[in-house]
């Protein structure tokens, strides 16, 4: 036991958790797309119907996606655990889970009279998971025996800067969902998703470059 | 093989283990939500009409991941396992994967004449996660050689009294729902579950305090 | 890497991989016992209807539990995989997999015309699971090299003779069920399951019997 | 931390959340397959009846199990994680989790008229989840400092030759299932999900042939 030191076990602990999770709300959104196989009219015509769910179901698994490789990155700056550093986690893992439950309020809904409040709903729950991940970094660098010696504070402000634009990008979702632009909120939703995958716009300089690393690929 | 003996690498194994049941019966609460979104009305009003879910959620999710932290914590003292863990640990996954159930039990019965059945099912559930969380590590006590080194009968005397309080309180609340007070026992399992998570009332004084530590965070 | 060899790496993927299929199956279970809540009559007396839905929830729950155990004890004594071995692993993973549908449909069926079938369908799951468990083993022990070195011809032979038991246990209640004594079968069953969890008739003499080891708690 | 490299960990990682993906949407197959105890007629002729449903949960297991051999073996080759190897197998993962969507699909149509539309879909996953693997391969190739030091460029040239066959033969099978032949597609798969498990089919004597190594097994 000497060789690994309990701080280090424990952040593992903590990291694959987190992973069961964003792995199993990740699989759940493809076995939540259902069976339409059976109602009226040809399968052909239901599936391309039930388009909204596609869209929903992209934009979630991305989404998740994007989560789990900053946290992953995140947990390549922390070194040990805290109470508090549990409970943010804790968080921002139970607003994961709530994202196939308004994932697919959102399939359900668009091009009906409910759109405006399941897209709401699924904008707010991007919210609330992208605050939460603030949190628990924020929580990480306000404990500075936490993180890895090797982190800066330079490096700490870069992270900040760039994570704390996340919350207002769905925010602006959000507000374009109230308005009543369903869709149209849906689809950034699905743009950012995509925006936020690009390499260009990851926190690859300030967290992944490291001396010989090839992060542009 | 020689720097990882055989007893660390089992216990990591049955840690792990347990931590995907955690983490499975975790997000399954938020996938069993459902899809309020068929249905007479607007999907605002039948959102808001399911608070119940909601709560039931919140407080199941909070729950279980303080079962999780808890577990976490137990495993820091614990070095090897025996038959007889494997089985205490299986009887307190089996009622944790129970949580789900009783959950949406009490989820759709808030207010209805059924009520009181499901919060007292639902409260006996923690009973006997939280005896059965106890049973694990008096077992793990009695049997000294599972312990770590560096747990004192003093630390042992002070976990035991700790936990010891969980059956008793989650007592309580099935009395009251027994009685008839559905929602107050409701409402009384999610403040235990907040009161809990809440740092000042965690083991951390008994199990993370090691020099250097920074806990209250 | 040089201190953590190839194949180590290799097993530990495999039993992982194993472990979340157990712990989902294990954790579905729960989650297939649905909503009973909505339906004729109280809430007590619908949940004291569906008994047969606890009874084969708590056979197939400590039964997948077992296997665990074992598969966990097995591959103490397995050090390298070979491709046969993943293929017997993937085919006891396939047959644990479908443990919820059996479960499922006998839970659905005691006491009504269908009971024969079902009870045997649940049986006979039985009987390939733990067939295939013993092919996997005996793959292992056909191919020496994959086994740790501390494995004597004896102990394969004492392994060999208590798990060659399990398919003929399970083919009696097999026999049972479909000799039209359905709920006479998922007794047998659900006593067999407490019986093999009991330590006395664990592989522990054999298997975990390490000079120190205390493994009758 | 010396002993145990960064990059090492961040594969393991990878790996780990893939795993998890994998189990998650094998296990939910079997979940999948419902509760057929409801309907007219007795349990053994409704069971016959939903054969359909073994075929592709037989198949779709089999499958996605030979995925994970694969990802498996090619992570033995690969050392180090970048960002675009995190989209290709997120990408990856992504078509896996909609197999239980597709399987489903087909398991309901056989037989009646939108047979060739969910056979199509069924075969068009296998398309994408096999050229997603691929794309994954050729990035790691592509971007050699992830590749581990012992991967010859011959040995590369083998495995893309290898794996370069998956995407046509599911084209295969696409083209019977457009052109009218359902049940002949899903048998196709079917028969190539078995052809891909047989250790002489695979990739072992360029991915696990390493001295001592017996893998005919």
């Amino acid at each position: 036991m000497e060789s690994v030191p309990r701080p280090a076990r424990e952040t593992s602990r903590v990291e694959m958790f987190s992973d069961s999770v964003f792995a199993i709300a990740m699989t759940l959104l493809g076995f939540g797309l259902g069976h339409p196989s059976h109602g009226p009219g040809p399968l052909s015509t239901r599936l391309i119907d039930a388009w909204p769910s596609y869209l929903a179901f992209f934009t979630s698994f991305v989404t998740i996606g994007i989560v789990w490789i900053n946290h992953h990155r995140l947990f390549t700056h922390i070194l040990r655990i805290s109470h508090g550093l549990l409970l943010w986690n804790g968080l921002l893992l139970m607003f994961v889970t709530l994202i196939p439950f308004t994932s697919g309020l959102v399939a359900d809904s668009i091009g009906r009279d409910d759109a405006r409040t399941a897209a709401g709903l699924y904008s707010a729950g991007f919210v609330l998971t992208t605050m939460s991940f603030n949190l628990l970094w924020r929580h990480a660098t306000r404990h500075r025996r936490l993180l890895d010696r090797h982190v800066t504070p330079a490096m700490v402000h870069r992270i900040n800067l760039q994570y704390g634009f996340g919350p207002l990008f769905y925010l602006a979702t959000f507000a374009v969902a109230v308005a009543g632009g369903a869709l149209a909120s849906m689809l950034l939703n699905c743009v950012l998703a995509v925006f936020f995958a690009l390499p260009a716009f990851t926190l690859a300089d300030a967290v992944l470059e490291t001396p010989g690393d090839d992060v542009s690929g």
